[in-house]
């Protein structure tokens, strides 16, 4: 499963984690994620590591997920493609 | 206490977060980090989100913290002087 949903102070997340070759790569898609997420007004936490980077969706307002959350992490995806 | 010890999966790891007055500086900040981590030839785990950053140094090769993490985390700490 790609996306997973975690629960992290009893608030529901989407969470993918993506694999990259090194730290740089991993860096250029986290820039690529938060450009997404200001052209959309919604902003994910992004876990940038070496190789890695981790993306949690979820709508602070209502403390878990929304509909737009969903077509958040497909748009996260398609950075991608 | 800027900085504290967390234990993740048993291995113990500096963290501290920043804030900020949104994403975009947020995402700057990351960046200088991430900048920081390529220089240094040691990488983090930073977490980005809507007006915050969590920097988490530790040493993968020991599973704990080195001296090395002690000197990142006050680098950390200069980027915004």
């Amino acid at each position: 499963p790609d996306w997973q949903i975690l629960t992290i102070d009893g608030v529901q997340r989407l969470s993918r984690t993506y694999r990259f070759r090194n730290f740089a790569e991993a860096l250029e898609f986290t820039n690529r994620v938060g450009a997404l997420a200001e052209t959309e007004g919604h902003h994910p936490a992004i876990v940038t590591a070496w190789g890695e980077v981790t993306v949690q969706w979820w709508t602070h307002k209502i403390k878990g997920l929304h509909r737009n959350d969903l077509i958040m992490a497909a748009k996260t995806d398609a950075l991608l493609e």
